[in-house]
C-alpha cells in the first residue's frame, strides 16, 4: 500500500475534523517517535522504515473513493472539501535508516501544522514499530553468524501482508537474500531457494528427484535431505547426484537439513560429504531457528554454512511488538507533555535537538536529549532518577537527527537498500559488544539536557500536575 | 494483494518449472492443510481467512511486468509462456470459514495438477495461519468478555501491512467493531474511534478540549480521561460537559481508560458517573488488554463497558504464527507421506475424507479422518498412541470439508463478514467450555479410521522408512 490514505484510526479523522472545525488545523505542533523499551530483553534496536515511510508520505492523498467512504462515516462535507485537497506539507527530521538505536531517544520529529501532523502517527507507527522490530531480530542473528549465510524463509508464517516489509527489514538487520519473490522485485533484494519435500515425494525415488532438480536448475542446486531419513537415504542419494554433476563438470550447491537434531546431523552430513571429495557442498539449515538456536549451533561447532530462518524472525518471536509511540511536545508556542502516574511514561516537553556522543575509540556512548538549539551538553540527566548523572566532557558528538522532508519535499535522495544495510552494518559495530549481549546486555546512557530537565520538571510542577 | 502472483517463495516457482520440462505438470495431486498445535495453549482454533484465500486464487495470473522479473531471475523462456496463460484449475474442499477445528485434522484440500496445487502453497499458508491466528486470538477474548463490547485497536502495532487482516480475522472471532478505516471500508466493518491524549494536550484545558470535541462529535462522544489526572481532572471535566450536553438535549456516550489500574479506576469512574446522575455513560478501557487481564478486570467486577484491544490481539500475543502446514498426500495413483523421526510430524498418506461426530446434545464430539470415500467409521485410532481408540456409535456425523471450488470456478458465494462472524459463534457455543478453557483445555478427539492407519502403517513399513 503506498498510499495510506485509510491505513488509519477512524480517531485520527475525527479530531483533523475538530481541528478544522475549531480553526486550529493550522496550529503549529511537533511530535516525537520514540520507544520505551527495547524488545526482545536487548540492548538496542536498529532503526528501519523511513524509506517506506517517506513514499508513504509522499503519496498521502485522499482520492474520490476514500472520501465517499468518508462521506458514508458521517464526515462533514466542507471537511470533505479539505481533504480533497490535503498534502503533507510539513518537515520531517529522522535518524538514518539502518542507525542504532535506544529507549526514550526521539528517533524522528514531525513539525507542521497540527491537522497534518496528527494524520500521519497511525501508518507511521505501524510502519516503523514493525521494520525496527524485524531489523532488530534480524541484527541479533547478524550478532551470532558472523560471516555465515543468514535466509528469510519465513513468508508462509509471516503475519500476512506483514511479509512483505518483513523481508526489507530482515536485509538491514543483516540478511543476505530471502525466498520471498514481491519482496524480492520491491526491494531489489537476492531471492533464493531450493526445493520442499513435495518435490521429493513427487518422483519415485529421492534419487529421481535430485536428479531432475539439477538437471533443471544445476546452478541453484540445493538438496532437501530429509524426507525419509537423512543419514541413511538422503544423503548417499545427494552425494551420489553430486558426484554425476561432476562428471559433466557442474558442482552441486549444497544439501538442506530441515529436521532432526542440526548439530548431530550436519557434523554426520559434513563428514560423509568430505569423505566422499565434496568439500566443496554447502550445508544449509532451516526448522525454528532463531539467535539462540543459531548461537548454540555455533558454539556446538556444527558445520553450517546457511541459516534459513523463518517463522521467528519474521513475525518477531519474542516480542512481537516494539512500543513506539508519537507523542504531542508542542503546540503553537507551547511545550507540552503527557503526565502518567508512571514516571517512565510522562512524555518529554517542546521542540528538542539529539546529540550522540562518540568515545576515544569512536564507539556510541551516550545520547543527550536538549531543548531544540541548544549546543551540546557536557552532562546529561537520567530521565527518571533525579540524582543520577553522566559527564561527557571532551567526548566528540554529532546530531542525530537529519531533516529529511522540508514543507512536504523530500530532502534525501531515495536510498537502496543494500546501502542502508551496509551502513546499518558499520553502526552496529559502533556499538560495544556489551549491548549485543543476549543476557543483560549493558544499558546505552540516554540523557536529558539541564535546560529539558527544568523545562519537563517545571511543566510537572506549574501545572500542579505530579499525580499523587 | 488480490493478486499473489508473486507473493511466494522462489522455491515453489523453481519446482513448477521443473514439473513442467519433466512433464511431470498435469501429474495430479492432493495437498492437505493441517496445523500440528493449538496456539495459546488453547483448545481450539477458529479457522479463517478462506474468503480471501478465494479471492486470490481467482486472481491468480502474471502479469507482464512479473513474467519479466521471472525472467530476470532465469526462468525458462517456454516456462514464461506456460506461466503467461496459467490459471489455477483444480479443486479446493475446506471447511466453513469461522469453524472451529483442531490439530491434525485435515481443514483443506487442494486436489488438482501437480504445479498448481504446488504453486498456491506459500499464499494459502501465509492468508490461513495469520487470519485463523488472529480469529482465535479474539475469540478467546469474546470467550470471557460475555456481551460486553471488543473493539480492535491494534492498527499501529500491528506486523506492518498484515494490519488489514488482522482485522477481519478479529470480527470472525467475535469482535463488534474497529478503529482501522482502511479495513472498515474493505471489509464492511463498523468503524469506531475516540480522540488521543494530542487533542487534550492541543487546547488550554481538558474542559475546552472535552467541549470541542462534543461540539463535533456528539454522537461519537467518547473522552479520553486520563491525559493529566484521571479522578481529580478528567472525569470531573467529563461530567462537566455531559451536564452541558443534558441541557442541549445531547448524551455523552463514554469515558475512555488507557492507564492505571483499570479496576480501580473504573470503580471509582462508575460511582462519580452514577452520583452525578449520568449512568448512561459508558467506560471504555485500553492499554495493553489481552483474554487475561479482560478476564480478570471482569471477575474483579470492574464495571467495564467496553474493551479496546491492540498490539495483543493484532500480533496474536503468546503465540505470534499458527504452525499450520501444507503437505503433498498423494501424487498420480499413489499416496505419499513425509516420514519424520518425530512421529507427530509423519503426514497422513492419500485422499481424505472428514467426518465431525455431534453428542446427543448437539455438541461437538470428535472429529474422524478416513479414506476419501469411506463412510462415517465406528471407532476412532489415536494418530500416534497405536493402542488408543475411541468408539463413535450412535453418534450423529456430518462430512466436515465441503467443495468451494471445482476445475478453478468458484462453487459458493462470496460470504459476507457478519455471516461469517455468526457462524462462528454459533458453533463456538456448540463447543464445551471445558475447551474454551484457558488452563489445560480439554483435548478435541481427533483419530484415524482403521482403513487410513493401516495405510499409513504399511506405507512406513513397505519403503522401510521407520527412521531408526
Amino acid at each position: 500500500m503506498l498510499n495510506p490514505q485509510l491505513y488509519t484510526d477512524l480517531y485520527q479523522l475525527r479530531m483533523m475534523q475538530g481541528y478544522f472545525h475549531a480553526g486550529m488545523d493550522k496550529t503549529p505542533a511537533c511530535f516525537d517517535y520514540f520507544f520505551r523499551q527495547n524488545p526482545f530483553n536487548g540492548g538496542y534496536v536498529v532503526f528501519a522504515g523511513l524509506e517506506t515511510l517517506l513514499e508513504q508520505i509522499e503519496a498521502l492523498c485522499f482520492d474520490p473513493e476514500s472520501l465517499e467512504y468518508l462521506a458514508q462515516l458521517g464526515f462533514a462535507k466542507d471537511f470533505l472539501a479539505y481533504l480533497k485537497g490535503f498534502r503533507f506539507q510539513g518537515d520531517l527530521l529522522a535518524v538514518p535508516e539502518g542507525e542504532v538505536v535506544f529507549p526514550n531517544t526521539p528517533i524522528l520529529q514531525a513539525r507542521g501544522h497540527l491537522a497534518e501532523t496528527q494524520l500521519i502517527e497511525t501508518f507511521l507507527l505501524n510502519t516503523l514499530n514493525f521494520q525496527s522490530l524485524i531489523a532488530t531480530k534480524a541484527a541479533r542473528m547478524r550478532d551470532v553468524a558472523g560471516e555465515r549465510t543468514l535466509l528469510d524463509f519465513g513468508l508462509r508464517r509471516a503475519q500476512g501482508l506483514g511479509g512483505i516489509h518483513a523481508t526489507r527489514a530482515a536485509m538491514i538487520g543483516g540478511f543476505n537474500g530471502t525466498s520471498n519473490v514481491y519482496a524480492g522485485k520491491q526491494f531489489d533484494i537476492p531471492v533464493i531457494g531450493t526445493m520442499s519435500h513435495a518435490w521429493v515425494q513427487a518422483f519415485e525415488s529421492e534419487l529421481s528427484a535430485f536428479r531432475a532438480f539439477v538437471n533443471e536448475h544445476a546452478k541453484h542446486s540445493v538438496l532437501l535431505i530429509d524426507t525419509y531419513n537423512t543419514l541413511k537415504q538422503g544423503l548417499p542419494a545427494a552425494i551420489q547426484v553430486a558426484h554425476e554433476m561432476q562428471q559433466q563438470g557442474q558442482d552441486l550447491q549444497g544439501v538442506r537439513l530441515d529436521s532432526g537434531d542440526l548439530a548431530y546431523l550436519s557434523r554426520k552430513v559434513r563428514q560423509q560429504l568430505d569423505q566422499a571429495g565434496l568439500q566443496h557442498v554447502k550445508i544449509v539449515v532451516s526448522n525454528k531457528l532463531d539467535e539462540y538456536l543459531i548461537n548454540s549451533l555455533i558454539q556446538q561447532k556444527a558445520p553450517i554454512d546457511s541459516f534459513a530462518v523463518g517463522t521467528r524472525l519474521v513475525t518477531g518471536h519474542g516480542s512481537p511488538a516494539l512500543d513506539g509511540v508519537y507523542k504531542l511536545a508542542q503546540i503553537g508556542d507551547k511545550a507540552t507533555l503527557k503526565v502518567s502516574e508512571n514516571m517512565a511514561k510522562t512524555t518529554l516537553p517542546g521542540k528538542k535537538i539529539v546529540y550522540r556522543y562518540l568515545n576515544n575509540e569512536g564507539q556510541l556512548y551516550a545520547d543527550a536529549i536538549g531543548i531544540d538549539g541548544q549546543s551540546a551538553p557536557c552532562t546529561i540527566h537520567h530521565p527518571i532518577h533525579a540524582l543520577q548523572q553522566c559527564p561527557l566532557k571532551d567526548l566528540k558528538h554529532e546530531k542525530l537527527l537529519k531533516t529529511v522532508i522540508t514543507k512536504g519535499k523530500r530532502q534525501t535522495q531515495k536510498q537502496r537498500l543494500v546501502d542502508i544495510a551496509a551502513w546499518s552494518t558499520q553502526r552496529r559495530k559502533q556499538l560495544d559488544p556489551e549491548y549485543h549481549r543476549f543476557n543483560h546486555p549493558h544499558t546505552y546512557k540516554v540523557g536529558l539536557s539541564q535546560a529539558l530537565k527544568q523545562q519537563r520538571d517545571q511543566h510537572l510542577q506549574q501545572h500542579a500536575l505530579l499525580p499523587c
